[in-house]
């Protein structure tokens, strides 16, 4: 069995000492509650979810992390790895305080290999500074999570981010050839490397990726880039109702033949929110749904098929219009009240809770009126965007005004467990890209069979006998 | 640890008795040499790497092969499962003896999904009879083995196999969206399902594909299908020498702004034995090097542009002369000898080594000289092919047929070790989509940490505390 969670020491000031000798005294914040307070939380709304560090260390190179990690494991003391913080699971979340251990400083990308088209990076690089360097040689990193100029991509590889491109692209594991990690032992291993086939072994990258900082520290990591496309079309496309947008989805692949780069759903409440929040009108009076559809390739005739296609047989399916992006300007535009999104229900009405469901791509009208239901049965909004294509939903609960908190905080988790249990029964799962983390890890059981848990919660064991790194994340609380 | 391979128990006429029970006497195979043989071996070539089984079961679903893994794992019989035999690395082979399961009967397509793009199949199914089944539909699985008329879905999946379109779609892994499992232990478990984004937990499906069946057998699988591609064009194009036609892989992707769906190389001696094997004439006298590129995709205009691109761009990098092929017809004959290949070698020398070596994609020009440089201080032939899309060629060792058997038994040994210390310092690894299994267990250490290698035996031991599935492949003997 691991360590449990209620006996982890506490960061002693002679730990700080030795913390200090490993990264510089200047790299070590302790006892500076006002500067501490910024790594407590994530993106995820809701002052329960926050939780302060003991100490907060940014070490520069895998070496520092190596040693931080051999002390905290022979002093039992939990160690939270952090990227940008951009995270929506609370994963980066110190939930047994203990050292916060911030990836800022590790922001270098290392290569450019043009010819093996990989790139090698550190966890701290700014996911979208990737692309800024190596569009110049014709390149292009597929990865594209909505928080791409925030997000780093350590955080990135950590929870196995998808985003608005994952239908054709996949989710940023496909890219990670290969990685640098600090174990929670503090060995460093290396694996994969420059190569885009490899099966020597058990697929340890792939364990690591999405496992939420709870098996290793990434410090290198080897990322495979593509040619970059050279043709780009948005489409808006407005229908009167959600289902008559959904059906056109499986529709668009197979009657289509193509796969778009981008196959984004907004519900009625979701758009209105959206255009509301950035002061722009609607794009059509009648909006039930909205799809965002974006097409890419390599040669103008292909995108333009492709989207005629599109266009033809959207309209044939009953879209109210289509709105054509095909300039940076506008395509930005068209995509902006999306990327806005969780920033829009937030300015609306903070206490909420951003979710993260998925289910098959068929199954999505099913979903939808169980939505209604849910909303009505406890008195919530809960509208509803996402990666439609992929069938992975940002249905977000959102608090009535008038709701007392007490009455919210208590019927919350009723309201997610509901929800959950109606995306299991439709074959789906409770998160696509966000992650687990601490957020969600009291309702893993509700679509994991106990033999998987403890499957897992072994591995666990494997990487980290002692329980220290990113405890209280993914699995029930051990000690519960 | 594990249990010692030494310490199994022998199959007993009871311990027969009970699997009779299971799967029906008819289904059960003991004491008949002459039927029991072909189940002895893969497709390595080398009766030293075969291995007689015990008895040979062929149970028909989940709950059988659950209560044949219970029995096993209480009496200490190891268990080899096994898909068509068509494997490269010993990995269906019973090296311990004792249980060969056998998948034949497991042969059936589930479900064809439509709307979620999904198929769901028994391991047993034969990869092309999938895209027999779908085509109908306008579906297409991308999965693509060289021996895939021959090939099970399972052995695809417990491979990870990757083949020759890899460079495009990816190895079989991406495609997997979930996975019925019996474990070592006998639970059942499901993983994943009609989802193609899931971050619930570790990715134990990515940790089990790939595995060799080392951690569990699979009896359901979930597999994502793609629009098929409509169009399609196969070019057969000679160079003069080595270096030209690889310098101009990475250039066809980056310059030419697409990726093909195939790009295979043959050395001058692979292009000579695959069309004396097939009675063909050379394409062209000079060749010293061939590349096989196919571009596929939606659109006459697309599929044409890239071609011609590839076209344009070959004949200015120095290539001989290009052949085109966009008929079924022309295309099959194309792809051929390719296809032949390890026929055509084993025909004319049996007594060979069919290697599986990845370097990254640049690094392949030093490699050439390499593969040459052993060849002569080891006096054998070491003609070369394979996927240079990916950098994962097929060099084969292959015997002289003056040298006497013994020297060769010595000295292959010595050259794979070569070999794989070459691939190693040039940034690449001993198995692109073979896999280790018994045939490549010995080297893992030349390309893999001493930490690396323990966190994956931690790994096998969670999910087979007796080391009875598969016992002796991917990993040295435990008891050496």
């Amino acid at each position: 069995m691991g360590v449990p969670e209620h006996s982890y020491n506490p960061v002693t000031p002679a730990i700080v000492a030795e913390l200090c000798g490993i990264v510089g005294e200047q790299y070590v914040i302790y006892n500076e509650p006002e500067r501490m307070i910024d790594y407590a939380h994530d993106e995820v709304a809701g002052e329960e979810h926050a939780h302060m560090p003991e100490v907060v260390v940014k070490p520069a190179s895998a070496e520092e992390i190596a040693q931080i990690m051999h002390l905290a494991n022979l002093r039992l003391i939990p160690v939270t790895p952090r990227g940008a913080g951009s995270g929506l699971s609370c994963g980066a979340v110190p939930v047994y305080g203990g050292i916060l251990l911030s990836l800022e400083r590790m922001n270098r990308i290392l290569e450019i290999d043009r010819e093996n088209m990989v790139a090698v990076v550190e966890p701290g690089v700014i996911t979208n500074d990737i692309n800024e360097a190596i569009k110049e040689y014709g390149l292009f990193y597929a990865g594209y999570p909505m928080s791409v100029e925030l997000c780093f991509i350590g955080g990135n590889v950590a929870e196995n981010a998808g985003g608005g491109r994952a239908i054709k692209y996949g989710v940023t594991g496909r890219y990670v050839l290969g990685l640098e990690v600090v174990l929670p032992t503090g060995e460093i291993i290396q694996l994969g490397g420059k190569r885009v086939k490899d099966v020597t072994g058990y697929d340890l990258i792939h364990l690591l990726v999405g496992s939420e900082g709870t098996l290793g520290i990434f410090t290198k990591i080897i990322l495979r880039l593509l040619p970059l496309p050279t043709e780009r079309v948005v489409l808006l496309i407005p229908f009167a109702d959600v289902p008559s947008a959904i059906a056109a989805v499986p529709r668009i692949m197979t009657l289509g033949h193509m796969i778009p780069s981008a196959v984004e759903f907004m519900d009625r409440l979701s758009v209105q929110t959206a255009y509301e929040h950035l002061g722009e009108r609607l794009p059509h009076p009648d909006i039930g749904a909205m799809l965002l559809i974006e097409v890419d390739g390599y040669s103008k005739e292909q995108v333009e098929a492709e989207y005629n296609a599109v266009v033809d047989l959207c309209l044939e399916l009953g879209a109210l219009d289509v709105y054509v992006g095909n300039t940076p300007t506008t395509e930005r535009r068209m995509w902006r009240p999306r990327q806005e999104m969780a920033e829009a229900f937030k300015a609306i009405c903070p206490v909420q809770s951003l979710e993260d469901i998925v289910v098959p791509l068929a199954q999505i009208p099913e979903l939808m009126p169980e939505l209604e239901r849910l909303s009505q049965k406890y008195d919530v909004l809960i509208p509803c965007y996402g990666h439609a294509g992929d069938g992975n939903l940002h249905a977000t609960v959102v608090k009535k005004p008038e709701t007392p908190m007490e009455e919210w905080q208590e019927k919350l988790p009723a309201i997610l467990e509901d929800l959950y249990i109606v995306v299991g029964r439709l074959g789906g799962t409770i998160s696509g890209e966000h992650g687990i983390g601490s957020k969600r890890s009291r309702y893993l059981q509700l679509v994991m069979d106990p033999t998987v848990i403890e499957l897992q919660r072994r591995i666990k064991r494997v990487f980290d006998p002692n329980n220290i790194l990113n405890p209280g994340k993914i699995f029930p609380h051990l000690n519960h």
